[in-house]
């Protein structure tokens, strides 16, 4: 039966609560709950307007037994805000102000809704910037991100977006209010519980206000695309740039079938080739930067290195942002299994993107790959015919080889997506038996009533799905 | 009564034992609790020499219920490391080796007993460095380090040694031996707990192995030392320089005053004048960020600006590193009363620098000031003569005054050197009641029996001392 979810008409206006099929089914469904149907509906969304509210209602959810999710800008690609046991879904877009820039300090103060690139706009006119976003941070919120503890194509040379993250006001699972960090760049003070709420994917609490660091503009910047013969010597070589200390600022790796994919669908012309986009940001000197690179490149049998500026290469940015829906879209009998995202140490890159290659052909899949290469990052996509079982089991073959690859040497189950709903038997895998364990002991330190976005992460329990009920 | 240690010999080996008095007295001072007699002799030191014997010592104190204090160089500041309820000196300096070299991942798994300088020496034929560690690198340990949060001069550009460690292997207050973090460069898998060890100070578990990333040496080096006509100049050029973005490796504030103690105390023939010790790392174009940062402290009337190589810039680091010292033995009659490490947004800097003059100057005592400028990081001496309770009352006026101003402003109470016994009256003041009792339900899900570091950190409770005895 579902939660009697009613008791939030006490705390919000009604022009903050929906009971409508729209918004609970909007509700339901990130960039990859939706298309495999994982998660549930919830009762009620709900959208607060500020901190006082968020720990109403958590509090009140509290009282009732009542699951509350959190819910950003629903970018998400492992169901890591979509509920799984109905209840409340807490949405955080209408807490999207700016409260306070600092130029001075390299610093602004923001609520957990603000779409990304607007922290951007508004301190660009001081010649700063959040250097380290996802490629959807046009879309997703500062909130996500951090819950998510996401990162991105600029991870190479910035850093993870947590890595930005001074201070926090958070609401816990009870609905207590918290700060964490400081103004400060650096402190040794206290339990770093700032660093720990990050990338807690809303279940230890839901963050109110986020202090950012923000970085000065670099000076110069040059962009642009290296093409190569085959796979394999582009893969070395983006693993020689970053072994040789080649200061990037991106190095993204596109596969020929990635390339012909987005031909296919955004008419981009690439070559059909694999492809390395890469950005260089500095303060002076930047075109020895690019020779370095170059020279680098060159020893790898480079077939074409073209180098330009800015607005040059803006358009190859484009064209990578949009990649994981040239895939999605490619042939609409094929959707992907799931979102391949896992990190290994830089001297396993090369050998991983062969082995996805050579899997792909072993099991006759198209399992296109790219991603963040500098930092290790593979993303790749085993597209299958959902309607066709044998296919599925295929797939579901090579896209655990990969994972278990990954986790064989050293490297994590997710690089900068999270556990969410998709990647729950893995966390034991990766991380063992006992840092499982103090992990739940942490959920049950701040969310003792396991009200904040229950069953997620946790490997799933034979009695409840997941939903622990610690004991008290 | 003290607790009875004696099963420890069921353990380890006798040589890995000492119940004798030089021994248990070295493990009860550190470079601070010595001077001024705070925190207990130990009953037993212990030199585990693996991570099992780790976890079997803590795992036979939680059944004999008898402390653990884990300890590493003794250079902390704060008595982080000296027992407050004697029991077990867990010593980690015989776990001193280098375990991987991985230098085409850019990485190091080492043993936390090892000296940080000595990391350096065994990567240094590489081309890499770790480029973050205290002015006391040649003597403090890696463990230490992490379990501290510990930064230094190079945090400016690099930030704190704990943004350079991958992965933990952890031994917790149960005696379970856990691993967190990963190889790979980024992760969002789970909860991160590696982060929330990091600054523990040894109350949620004994790190027994780390996995450091490393940077590459910079191709050029410069350093030098600019010197001012009054304090004011400094501090602001120093604020200018940050907030323009000036790219410096270090940038040192060294007051007057430090600067005569340091030609007392090391002969060094230093000016009688403020002034900035800065270097600068770049792989090309240095001279043109040494013009940049001349330009901006032309406009803060800099006396004079010498920047040499990096040979040349040495003999300045090797002062600074000793001005600690130089502070402590400028006069027999005046020590220190606690060491002040406060951080703060760099627009306060400056007149957080004035603040701690002026106090000095109308309580009429020395307060000598330098620090990790560039990180709004300030370290300030209060000198008194200890015989003299109304001096000491004076001083613990300055002392605590700049304190509240750091926290008033946004800042920390502790940049690098952590709470230990020294702070813990101003952890809730920073933190507030909710983070204090989120951080005091992490040592219960970490350590339940309160048998690591006890009665650190949190504020004294008046039953026993902040040995808080969790209810199970």
């Amino acid at each position: 039966m579902p939660h009697d979810c009613s008791f939030v008409g006490e705390i919000l206006p009604s022009d903050q609560i929906s009971f409508g099929d729209a918004e609970r089914e909007n509700h339901a469904a990130d960039w990859w709950a939706g298309e495999v149907g994982i998660g549930v509906v919830p009762e009620v969304v709900v959208w607060p307007e500020s901190t006082e509210e968020v720990a109403a209602v958590i509090r009140a959810a509290n009282e009732h037994d009542v699951p509350v999710t959190p819910w950003a800008a629903g970018t998400s690609v492992e169901g890591n805000a979509v509920p799984k046991f109905d209840g409340i879904s807490m949405d955080l877009t209408r807490m999207d102000a700016i409260l306070e820039v600092r130029p001075d300090d390299f610093q602004i103060d923001v609520q957990p809704g603000i779409i990304g690139s607007e922290v951007n706009e508004a301190v660009a006119s001081h010649g700063l910037v959040f250097p380290s976003m996802p490629s959807s941070a046009d879309l997703s919120t500062i909130g996500g991100m951090i819950a998510n503890d996401a990162s991105g194509q600029q991870t190479v040379k910035y850093g993870e977006v947590g890595d930005w993250v001074l201070g926090l006001e958070v609401v816990t699972g009870e609905g207590a209010v918290m700060t964490c960090g400081s103004r400060a760049v650096k402190t040794s003070s206290g339990y770093n519980l700032k660093d720990l709420l990050i990338g807690s994917e809303g279940m230890l609490g839901v963050v109110t206000r986020a202090t950012l660091r923000l970085d000065g503009l670099p000076e110069q910047k040059r962009g642009g695309r290296a093409v190569f013969a085959d796979l394999d010597d582009a893969s070395e070589a983006i693993y020689d740039a970053v072994r040789s200390g080649v200061d990037v600022a991106k190095i993204e790796l596109i596969d020929a079938l990635s390339a012909r994919m987005a031909n296919a669908h955004l008419d981009t012309g690439l070559p059909d080739a694999p492809m390395i986009f890469v950005e260089f940001h500095a303060d002076h000197g930047i075109e020895e930067e690019v020779a370095f690179c170059r020279s680098i490149f060159e020893a790898h049998d480079v077939q074409q290195f073209e180098v330009g500026d800015e607005a040059s290469a803006a358009e190859l940015w484009k064209i990578r942002d949009e990649l994981g829906f040239a895939v999605q879209g490619y042939d609409p009998d094929l959707t992907p299994m799931h979102p391949g995202d896992v990190t290994v140490p830089i001297s396993e890159y090369p050998p991983l993107v062969r082995y996805a290659k050579e899997l792909g052909e072993e099991y006759d899949l198209l399992v296109p790959t790219f991603g963040h290469a500098g930092d290790g990052n593979l993303h790749y996509t085993v597209l299958v015919d959902q309607s066709d079982e044998e296919m599925v089991e295929r797939g579901e073959r090579v896209y655990e080889a990969v994972l278990e690859r990954a986790l064989d040497v050293g490297g994590t189950c997710t690089g900068e997506h999270g556990i969410g709903m998709g990647k729950q038997q893995y966390l034991e895998r990766e991380h063992g038996e006992v840092a499982v364990e103090m992990m739940r002991r942490v959920k049950r330190a701040f969310d003792p009533n396991d009200i904040l976005n229950p069953g997620k992460m946790f490997p799933e329990t034979a009695e409840e799905g997941g939903r622990v009920r610690f004991e008290h």
